[in-house]
């Protein structure tokens, strides 16, 4: 894997660029989508000024850098964590498991190469949490650097339509979100930053519903299907896609090695469920599970450097019997093994039990808690019962410890729930969890789709994002049916990413509308090479409009086939505006006369 | 085109089955999807009832039936319509231009060979639509047969489930939809039977908001691309995958002949926007257009058995000037079309000032009037503005001119809108429309995703459905970027299948979640094959999770490829079951005993 499999290429019509801080000498990736001239009807040339977007690609679109897969992602929160100086450099590995698969020689023909051996965890005595410094008052690099990332140059943008005497940027508004606005939201428990003192190389994102809606795209093996390779891959197709992080969920071979190659090179942070690995651990036997070889399984990943670990601490013994009637009963994976585990051993789960030292391990790395929703419908029968919310309310009592620890904190929501009931769910999700992040799996609204589920878990992710979700959870057209490939994976993070922004649009985001207003103009004058570059597929869109024009010719065209030249109704009005304009000009003309338009 | 090209062998595992009428001898056509049996894990084993789904494939999908398309369908309704004995034969083609083509020998090789050359028209004095039926009391067989339709036997399953001690459909009540209850819909004018005299081939169906949320889908080619034979493909794809009705917008060569091939084959209404062939008549020059050019049109295709038109008459000289500040002006092409013309003539639009002749002609036919949103938002930024209201107003004042001519109406509505702002377009049009049933496109609610505008539009189109509006219009992939092909038509139907199932479910329609928790039910018994079988789409379905687990064993395995053997929560869940059941049993016996259960 020395070399590079991947699409690296920049996007079409885009360059990187990189805004400096203010507070912090940091330069936040951004992406530019350069736009070619207006001319009017008389010849005149109008500039269209470039469209900046979020960019969840990393270095994987800048051709300046150089992408190594075996070496890894430059560290580039590293001088920020080593200045803060709170942290120290362990002589090896903290856990068991961790040093045994680092000594096995068996291993090392899939092993990372450049693996770290000298994991970081937080100084004696020191709190190092994103919360620990935004309940302080201090404003970190991390914070500066998503403050400026959300707004997208939303204030150049308003600038510039100050001074244009005919703005397609109406509703734009100069941005709110400052580092202090950024701090005071994780200081409230309303946003988290996921950010591993051991994975520097994230650029630093956060997840809150006064931000923009974060998309979240699981990879990871599965016992019968896929390799380290293709993981990587795909790994690498969510970030170019829009990503905002990504979960390794492997439960097939290798999932150490596996994670640690995707860690090294994932410049998004990288969530796991703990439990899958712990159960690998004793070989699928669920009674096997203990505390013991689950905090190693914490202790070894949050030294991989972990960013988020979903742990299903709210599924507890006296829930279970409230299943018995679903016609799907436990769906989550996470929460079917703590359910059986809790019945083979008559007794609580050791993950409810333990939650507080789970704290103290997570508060070391700076590792964020996402509260599982083991008892989530998995039918839209099941939706909304008493299960579910008494669950969440466990949730919510589990959030009170974790931010005592200053561990961040978000909530998982539910899988399969019809319309009418997605409302319910985000408001008593705010209620009873005080207004953490939500963190959702669809909703599904219908089970009747396989094959469609990335459609039908969007169109209830977009509405609970609207009302309030902070990140979604994709699915692929595969979910319910096999392990999703490649494509599914794009078309995974294209769906979701169109979620997230129409709720951003709905919620009136600062600058969301910017890049719309840009398409819609580039489709009013027939700039079809811009529209590409502005879509979220620039690729898609213009192998479909290519596919009955092909040739370049077609690209400048006032027409496409859809409609064909006479019924093209873009063209049709602007020849329009011409008449209205002369029109105007007239009726004025007769006003003034002292007449009136439009008599009948 | 003798031969059957076409998809029409029957679904897998399902048959055709006609339910008989009460009031009428009629057979209203559904299909039966049948489950193979559940085995619990003492070997004990249940009959699981097949689910009756409403089915749109019409004969296509009837293996007792043969399709010759080139003979055309069968004419089920004709003699509910001679038995009425208020309708006439005519002696010719009353329009001009329908004349012209019949008696031109360079067409023949493309005509279809069984073409209706005697129509039928309102007898002298008679009333003959639906709505005047509805008014006077009558229940027409139409009424009855979508009454029946509407419950896809769903008094059936709520019996079954009365005798069942363990039901799976909890949420199933009585159906309050009876021919009574479609009549006075109907008369209401909430609600729709599209049922031209000419198309005696089509299944009745009903458009309004008490009712299924209807799709429709637009086929029909263009100047640059696709012929005759495409055309009807696409439209038997439609058929097979759920579109309740199809409008034929061809603009390209032969459009007559086209149309008359998709209508004698077409077993759902079919609806025409006649501006577009009116235009085509005078070569694309607007200046050309005229009221008797025009007429001749509405005439030519009602003697076809055109079920609805489109007619862009809300459209007013003095709403132009409104979309002056437009970010993308006009999109509808009939607008476009209508505000060139007023603009040239410098008078008020023809469309407007004969909509009482307009009416007189579509009573005639009983064709339906969709009243054409010509001003509706082509961007998110133009949405909801004062163009649009204005035209809305108008089409309310167009609404109570075709009720007074008993033709029955519906009204289009917006593409482009928000989120944020879906609910205002479906407050107003129910307030200035007097309820007539509402028919959208999209909305669509973001502008930068072309290639995946199916999916933007369904996440509009499913909100604004369950708000109210009583047909959603696709969209395919290929919007903004070319004409769709097979399989775009393919993706568009399903997509808004789901769109439209989802608002069923969150409206509460009797019977909408029995597919849902029939296949949940599947899904909890790993029935493979009966989970594909209840699939919106079950070729899709299957190819999917073959893609990984192609052999036959797999179809029963209690596991896929996306989690694997020790990590299906299902399997999981089903060992749970049996080890809770034990628990409770244990648990009784400590109660009896005096005893706590849950104790920490």
């Amino acid at each position: 894997m020395s070399e590079n499999p991947f699409q690296t290429e920049p996007f079409p019509g885009s360059r990187k660029i990189y805004v400096k801080g203010e507070l912090h000498n940091i330069e936040v990736a951004m992406r530019e989508i350069h736009l070619s001239d207006t001319s009017d009807s008389k010849g005149k040339i109008f500039k269209n000024e470039p469209v900046t977007v979020y960019d969840t690609s990393g270095p994987y679109s800048d051709p300046e850098k150089t992408i190594d897969i075996s070496h890894g992602l430059e560290k580039i929160r590293e001088k920020w964590i080593v200045d803060r100086n709170d942290t120290q450099i362990l002589p090896e590995l903290s856990s068991e498991y961790g040093r045994s698969r680092m000594n096995d020689p068996d291993i090392d023909r899939i092993r990372f190469q450049n693996v770290v051996l000298n994991p970081r965890r937080a100084a004696k005595n020191s709190e190092i949490t994103q919360l620990y410094y935004a309940r302080q008052g201090i404003i970190t690099p991390e914070m500066e650097y998503v403050a400026i990332r959300e707004n997208q140059k939303i204030d150049a943008v308003w600038e510039s339509e100050m001074n244009n005497g005919n703005p397609v940027n109406q509703a734009v508004t100069k941005t709110h979100i400052t580092p202090e606005f950024v701090r005071s939201e994780i200081a409230a428990g309303r946003a988290i930053i996921p950010a591993n003192i051991n994975h520097p190389e994230t650029e630093p994102m956060i997840i809150g519903r006064n931000f923009l809606v974060k998309i979240n795209a699981n990879i990871g093996n599965s016992p019968l299907s896929s390799g380290i390779n293709e993981e990587v891959e795909k790994a690498v197709l969510a970030f170019r896609w829009g990503s905002d992080t990504i979960m390794d969920l492997s439960t097939g071979k290798n999932i150490h090695e596996t994670r640690e190659w995707i860690i090294r090179n994932s410049p998004v942070p990288v969530g796991t469920v703990p439990i899958y690995q712990a159960l690998e651990k004793v070989k699928g036997k669920v009674e096997d599970l203990s505390w013991d070889i689950f905090k190693d399984t914490l202790i070894e990943q949050a030294e991989q450097g972990v960013d988020y670990f979903t742990i299903h601490a709210g599924l507890l013994w006296k829930h279970i019997p409230l299943t018995t009637k679903r016609v799907t009963g436990i769906v989550s994976r996470g929460g079917s093994i703590m359910a059986k585990w809790c019945l083979l051993h008559h007794r609580e789960s050791f993950l409810y039990e333990h939650f507080s030292e789970i704290c103290e391990i997570l508060k070391a790395y700076d590792v964020g808690v996402s509260l599982g929703d083991g008892l989530r419908p998995g039918c839209i029968a099941d939706a909304n019962d008493e299960a579910q919310f008494a669950e969440l309310r466990t949730l919510g009592e589990l959030t009170r410890i974790a931010w005592e620890h200053n561990v961040q904190v978000m909530i998982e929501g539910p899988g399969h729930v019809p319309l009418q009931k997605i409302k319910e769910n985000m408001d008593l999700q705010l209620e009873h969890c005080f207004e953490a992040p939500f963190y959702t799996l669809g909703p599904l609204v219908s089970d009747i789709a396989p094959g469609y589920d990335h459609i039908t878990s969007a169109l209830g992710g977009t509405l609970i994002a609207w009302h309030g979700t902070a990140m979604l959870c994709y699915v692929t057209p595969k979910e319910h049916l096999g392990l999703p490939n490649r494509e599914d994976v794009k078309t995974g993070v294209i769906t979701f990413k169109l979620a997230a922004h129409a709720a951003d649009i709905a919620k009136g985001h600062p600058g969301a509308l910017v890049r719309d207003n840009a398409m819609s103009k580039a489709r009013f004058e027939f700039r079809w090479k811009d529209q590409f570059q502005l879509s979220l597929d620039p690729e898609t869109a213009m192998k479909y409009h290519d596919a009955t024009l092909p040739d370049e010719g077609s690209k400048s065209s006032h027409f496409c086939s859809m409609c064909g030249e006479h019924f093209c109704s873009m063209k049709s009005t602007r020849e329009l505006r011409e008449l209205t304009l002369q029109l105007e000009d007239k009726s004025n003309q007769f006003k003034e006369a002292g007449g009136e338009i439009y008599v009948k």
